[in-house]
């Protein structure tokens, strides 16, 4: 409940033995079928979060938290089980890609978690499935490993408000989805237009409405198209997309 | 740490306000630009449980528990605030879904960590994608929003060991992927392999090794390209793949 995205970090870095923790805390999280089909990357020296930092936009908590972790959706490693078991692995596929992606998420929000409650504050770079092609390459990740998501930690310098959300009751649905009315819409979003930082944004933006500032600004549908068709050809790349 | 799958639930229902408090800790995990990309689906009555279980392949959990929630990539309410907004939302693209489609698995992830806090155990169902047009048939899921996954909650009636992970060197890279050496791979599912329930498990299936049983038995590429088409051409139908 007292989760806040923490994006500035005291120069202090995270002791090995708590990275250990956290991450063993993490891979407790439910896997399909126990497979583990994910890996983490740890970049913790200059140099490698200098070469992440503008696959990320070049957002400052790359280079200035201690600990910066890429979460990969991983068949890589259990493929080559299977080959050197005599098994022949059938996950060169969407669903495959897709089953690990949920691993490799689930695992994240798990040390996000495990983080929190030894104190670490943490940010989650939806980027990562931006450049991914970048990213592989800069991590050296072979065919059957694709980041997914990647999260900043270290020792929190910040301590933001707590961000908005929506009522609880706009996001969920008793039986069945019902799909929303205009009025709906307009209730579950007034408090989120109505806040002073929602305004200042429109503002500053010089935009008509809050929804315009996503739509034109933040998440514009050229980039989503672009990236889109970058992350698919990553996928087909990386040896997903034979189905 | 504790973490175990529980498959079996007392016939005891979880109280309203408990669903309700689970539910608000979960959504407070990380979302993309705070844009709540996600619907939960609760099914609580008979019937709804009911028509889901053979979407999850009749496992007894779906009927059993008290509590069943769909997780959904959901950019439907979105779209429909942008539409009313003035704002020309582009997030019909496949980008889209995965941003949704993260969302709404960090979200399951928390609701798991809350559910177990207050002694609830639950089982994540990663049939979810595998009959997805038949579930969104089901919760009549609309344009825009996709199951990603399912958790089944509910009081422990069973306290089963805890299944065995990788150690966790076999599953972190430092710096940049190392890929795993013969010996590496040997090394790291020797464990595995070596359990009683992997041989019984092998034996039981009349398999030469643990990989064959993944390869062959539960995981098999027929399947997996076969629920493969029929995801992409979910995403299809819902409007996430105009890029």
């Amino acid at each position: 409940m007292a989760h806040r995205t923490i994006r500035k970090y005291k120069d202090t870095i995270v002791e090995e033995e708590l990275i250990q923790k956290i991450l063993k805390a993490g891979c407790r999280a439910s896997t399909t079928g126990n497979m583990q089909l994910y890996s983490i990357i740890i970049t913790c020296e200059e140099a490698g979060k200098k070469a992440l930092a503008p696959c990320h936009f070049n957002q400052p908590m790359v280079i200035n938290a201690p600990l910066v972790l890429t979460f990969c959706a991983d068949f890589n490693r259990f493929n080559k089980w299977c080959i050197r078991s005599k098994a022949e692995p059938g996950y060169d596929n969407f669903l495959s890609f897709v089953t690990a992606a949920i691993d490799a998420l689930l695992v994240a929000q798990n040390v996000t978690i495990a983080a929190e409650s030894e104190g670490l504050g943490v940010c989650y770079l939806g980027t990562t499935t931006y450049l991914t092609a970048k990213i592989i390459d800069i991590l050296k990740l072979p065919r059957g490993v694709v980041p997914i998501t990647t999260l900043t930690i270290g020792w929190p310098d910040e301590q933001p408000e707590q961000v908005d959300r929506l009522q609880l009751d706009a996001v969920i649905h008793r039986e069945t989805y019902h799909d929303y009315t205009d009025e709906q819409i307009v209730n579950a979003y007034r408090e989120k237009e109505n806040r002073t930082d929602s305004r200042q944004f429109v503002a500053e933006n010089r935009k008509g409405s809050l929804a315009q500032v996503f739509t034109d600004v933040r998440y514009k549908k050229d980039d989503n198209v672009a990236f889109s068709n970058m992350l698919l050809a990553v996928l087909k790349d990386q040896g997903f997309m034979n189905q």
